[in-house]
Parts: structure tokens; sequence; C-alpha cells
């Protein structure tokens, strides 16, 4: 098989970049190991940044989103038993999110890219990426119990932390750069309306927790959790119970329980690949980055990541200027580094170490506090939240 | 003896205190354990933000102040060879800062308080405070090698961290919160013109550097050092060539070298005492907390403990009413958490840690690029450095 770009992973940086590329009138291939039954239910973020909606509507793939997603103008940080609103629009000059599921951004790109795009393969399993460093990097992937070998001028790894992309940059041009938590998020999904229109982040002595929704009728929410914590220990009551406990506020605000559909926890990490480039192997999304959800950052960093280089190769091929691509880790990185630096500050602002000192429990009221009384500083967390212009 | 006011301490904070209170025709008595020669040479800080100029001024001591001091309207950030000047009055609509060093308010201070104020007492050592939980705090205290008491209505506390007063507030209604730093600053004063007209914070892989000013004549420059480092171990060439090194660029910016005239080291700590009150004995200044220099903000604070204090107190003898006295604790270490959170902060973004990793490396660029990209992230940091508001 041969194509222009083969893209590794149908997650939503591959399909978002197939979706671009077929727009721009580029063949490209996606490969993808997974069926598309457990591509379409894999639970991950759901807040889409304004840069992230523009993307997806300008690629034709924001009808539904337009129709399901929900606006919001901002979010709540409580903390000591209060409330304050982080009112984006006000502080940001009109930018807000959208909450709508990456879930379902990956079932609308499916269904355009199986409609009117090139090939995108399920069950396709990258083995390996070859032969980077030269003008005709290879797959080699598996098949229907085959192998066989996808021929490209450029590949680009959107397969994850544990795909096979990143290991085709030789150990010695890489540096890595990692955080570990010693904390996880046990997250659940409720068929109960959420019992706040908005995201409520939590600061609590007990931890962190997170109210969160899908839509109208289905909550999400989330407790901090010691690292390593089996989900099937917390029973449904206990998880509510805990959820009340640090939701807590002096008003009459109440917390709505309802049926508990879906238990799963997540670990927290912060990692970078550097560079995200080598010859003509590109790394995007999960591929080359993580961030820990609290900034709610990792589905908008793929999406400028892909979007930086469906401009870069669209550049390249309207003028021959290789300069774009050649530009494509630098560029990416600054956008990156700054979502790992929110995503960072804004899990130390929230979380509750193990380990905390009652210092630190004060500088966390403090930062919250000051959050609350200085335009400036509720404007950097608005600015960062809505998101870091692409490119 | 017999006063209203017992002060104990003679830095900037019992100093100011006893003139705020002698303008508002309130007796006090300070006791200072030094003599005179010893706290005029102390070298501490020198940086006044806008509000302690205008405290100064309004209490008659900024005759010098406004004649010798240099107006800041500014600091430069220093990394990765490249300079970001961050502009207060931009930022924060005319706000500025002051060079002026607190031993040169000490001594203008000590001047007005022995020709025009009430008794100031050198060489007096506070041993104890008594009774701090009844109508009739006292001072028990050594001078002229026999014991005294000073019976007041109130005592405050300017006696610094290692001070007596902290003593007399019991343990079992006190909360102490403390980080220490693994480094510390090795300080010079040197006989050549400043090489930078405002203050230069250089982050570095060596480490954090500081290029600061007593005087149009005088520089004042630190070099972060290991925890402990003796400053005689640092010859006048290494600390030279070791600045030169720290706040390297890639213009033709240079360092003037000159005679080094005093060289120290300052360790680095963050300390909260909560309460600030217990009865009628309040602490002020260092007695209470400690701040990292990195923010510029002891001083600040100490002048913030003893305005509120003195206002507190003008205000019972007015209209009767202990209100504000009562709330004096709640009121500054709400700004004195502000500073130490700034303090840290910017301890943090500027100093390698020994176990610094590659990730806080890049958080610590990252953090810096955003205060030079964000109007906010800027806006933030120079509200903070020119002082938050009192009471």
């Amino acid at each position: 098989m041969r194509t222009t770009v083969g893209i590794i992973g149908a997650g939503p940086a591959g399909l978002l970049l197939a979706r671009l590329l077929y727009r721009a009138g580029i063949d490209s291939v996606v490969l993808e190991s997974r069926d598309r039954a457990y591509v379409e239910q894999r639970q991950r973020a759901g807040i889409l940044e304004q840069g992230t909606v523009d993307v997806l509507r300008a690629a034709g793939a924001g009808e539904r989103m337009d129709r399901e997603g929900l606006r919001h103008d901002g979010v709540e940080l409580r903390y000591d038993r209060t409330r304050h609103r982080v009112d984006f629009p006000a502080l940001t000059g009109g930018r807000s999110v959208t909450v709508y599921a990456q879930t379902e951004v990956c079932k609308d790109l499916i269904a355009l890219q199986l409609k009117e795009g090139h090939p995108l393969m399920f069950e396709a399993e990258a083995l390996a990426v070859e032969d980077a460093d030269t003008d005709h990097p290879r797959v080699r992937f598996r098949t229907e119990g085959r192998e066989e070998v996808l021929e490209c001028d450029y590949v680009v790894g959107c397969d994850g932390h544990w795909g096979v992309a990143r290991k085709a940059i030789p150990e010695q041009l890489t540096r890595t750069f990692e955080r570990t938590y010693p904390f996880a998020w046990l997250g659940i999904l409720a068929d109960v309306p959420p019992s706040h229109d908005e995201l409520v982040y939590a600061r609590h002595d007990r931890g962190f927790a997170l109210l969160s929704m899908r839509s109208p009728s289905v909550s999400r929410l989330y407790l901090q959790v010691p690292e390593g914590t089996d989900p099937e220990s917390w029973p449904d009551d206990a998880i509510w119970a805990e959820l009340e406990r640090r939701f807590e506020t002096d008003d009459d605000w109440r917390l709505a329980r309802g049926p508990i559909t879906q238990k799963s926890v997540t670990p927290m990490r912060s990692y970078v690949h550097e560079p995200m480039r080598h010859g003509r192997l590109f790394l995007a999304g999960d591929a080359a980055h993580i961030v820990p959800p609290t900034g709610a950052k990792g589905l908008n960093l793929a999406v400028g990541d892909v979007v930086t280089f469906a401009r870069a190769l669209t550049y390249e091929r309207e003028t021959g200027s290789a300069e774009l691509l050649d530009g494509y880790s630098a560029t990416c990185l600054r956008r990156v580094w700054q979502a790992e630096r929110f995503s960072c500050d804004m899990t130390t602002l929230l979380h509750r170490a193990p380990d905390a000192t009652p210092f630190e429990d004060r500088l966390q009221l403090a930062r919250l506090a000051r959050i609350a009384s200085s335009r400036a500083a509720g404007t950097d967390l608005a600015e960062a939240y809505t998101g870091f212009p692409f490119g």
C-alpha cells in the first residue's frame, strides 16, 4: 500500500488529521489497532477549547457538536466552603469552552471519514515505523492475520503514550521530561442531571473533587484517590458520600445522586518527548506528551499538533518550502509546555498531596484567594483554560 | 516605668510604629537590645513598595528617602540568555517601587524619634512579656545591668524571629507554618555603579542571581549558593566570574566589577505564626513571619502590620470599639499569606533546587515565557511586586 501521509491511530488526533488532510486534498491512510466499537466507547476528556471548536466546525465536523455540545462560560472554584466563579468571556474578551465528550468527537469524525474520506482501517495494528529519516518512511502493520507495509511520504504517530511511533526516534536524539503524582482520579458516570450547570473544581482537606457532565442528563464526577486505587474498592454509596463532603458549601447547594453506570481510575502524569519530529516522522497528541487531566488540555493539545502539521504540509505543497514542517516540533512544543505548566499548576493548586505540609495547605488557599480577588490572576487562569493559540 | 504601648525592637517595624503612635498622640516606649550603631548598620532589604513609601512620607519620615531613594518602574527577568522587562506602571496603573535601604529607613526614624519622639532605649534587652492576656501586660527587660519592668496597656513584639515576644503566646493556641529551601544567598556590596538601572532577576542553570543597588555608586549583588555556605569560601574573583556567567545575555550587556566591601550569606525560609495576637500582645514583622528575600516583601510586610495596629488602636481611642484590634491578626494574615505565596513562587520560579528534574527546569522556562508573553501574567506579578493593599 502507498499513501502520502500514514497516520497511526484513530483517536481524535489521527481522525482529525485525516479529515484536515482530506479537505486539503492530501491522501492519507489511518491504521487503528482496535475495532470501531472500542474506539467509539473509550471515555476520555470532554472540554473543547474555543480553538478546538473552531477547527472542528471549519473541518465540517461540528454539526452534532453545535447541536448537542454545551457552551460553558465559566467554571466554579470551591474551597473553604466558599464558591468563586471564573467568568471566561468577561476575563478573556469573549472566549468560552464547550462540553462535548471526546468519544462523540471520535464518532462524528469516524462517520465522516467512512462516508467521504480516505481509508480508515480498524484492527490494523502498527508494528513499527521504518526509515523515518529517509524520503520513504514506512509503517509495518498487521491486519487480518498478515503483515503489510504502508509506504508513505510522511508518517504521523497519533498512537498514544504506548504506541510504536515514538520508538522510531533514536534514543540519543531524544530528551524526555516527566513528573508523576502520588494520586489518581476515580471517575464515575451517573444517570443524573449535573448538580451545577458549569464544572466545579473543589479543593478540600480530604482531597480534590470535580463535578462535570456529559449531557444534561448524565453527570461525570471525579474524586482524588491514592495512586493504584481499585475502582471496585469504592461502593457507590461511599463515592456519593465522599463527593458530598468534598463539595460542601455554606449555602444550600446539594449534590444529586443517581445510578452509577461506570467507574474507572485515571492515573496522573506529566510527560513530554522532545523532539516531536524525526525526519519524516511526526508525533502528535499523547504519543508526544501527557498532561494530568486537571487542566482539560489533553485533547486540545492533540488538536493543536495536527492543525500545525496539516498547515505545515499544505504550506509545503503550495510553496515547496519545508520551513513549517521543519519548525513543527519547536512550534508545537511552545504550546505544549504552556499546557504542561498550566496542567501542573492546576493539579498542584487543587490536589492534596499525601505528604502536604500545613504551609502548603495555606499556600493553596492563598492562591485560590488571589485568583478570586485579582482580575489579573483570574484572567491568567481563564486565558489558559480557554486555550493557548495554535502555532 | 509605664507607657501605653510597649514596643520591643527598634527595627523598621518598631521604629515606624513608635513614629505612627507619636503622630497619633499615643505614648510608647521602644526597647532595643542592641546599641544604636549596630542597628544603623544591619544590612537588610532595600525595596520599598509604593504603600510603604506613602506611609513613611505621611509619617514625616520621607524627606531623605524622597531625596536619595531611587524610583524604579520595573524589573528585568533574565533567562535563557534573553531579557524581559516587567513594566510596573504600565501593568498596574501607575505603581512603582523605591530602592532605599532598610538601614537608611532605620537611621531616619531613629533620628526623628530621638529628636521629637517618645523614649527609645538602646541596650535594653526584653527578657519576657508577662500577663499578655490581662489588661496589664508587662515587659521585663534588662538595662545597665539591672532588671526593670515596663507596665503597658499594649505590647507590640517587633523583635524579629528570635525575639521573646512570640514565646508569650501559649503553644496550645499557636499554629506555625514553615518551609525551608535547600539554598541561600551570598550577598555582596561593591563600590561600583550598578550595571543596570533596574533590578535584574536571573534564572540560570547554574542557579539564581540578582543584581540590585544601594545607590548610584554602590552595587548589591546576590548569588544562589548551597545552604550553609561560608562567605569567606568565595574569593572576590570567583564571585564576579560566577555573576558574569549567570547574567549572560546574547547582547553586549556587561557586568562591571569593583571592590567588594562586604560579603554575607542569607538563609532562605518561609515561616508564619498564627495568630499574630494574644490578648494585649501583638506581633509585627519578622516576629510573626519570615519570607525568603526573592519577593522583597519582608520590610513591607512589617510596615503593613504596624500600620494596621496603629489604625486599630487609634480607632479604639476614637470610638471605644476594640473591633479593629480584635481583627488585627486576621487582617494582617490575609496580606501575609499573599506575600508568602508570592515570595515562595518567585523563589521557585528563579532558583535551581539541587534535586531539580529536567521537567522542573522546563516548567521554570515556561513560566517565565508566560510572564513575558501574557499581559495578565505580567500584571499578576507586577501587582504583587509593587505591593498588596494594607488592611
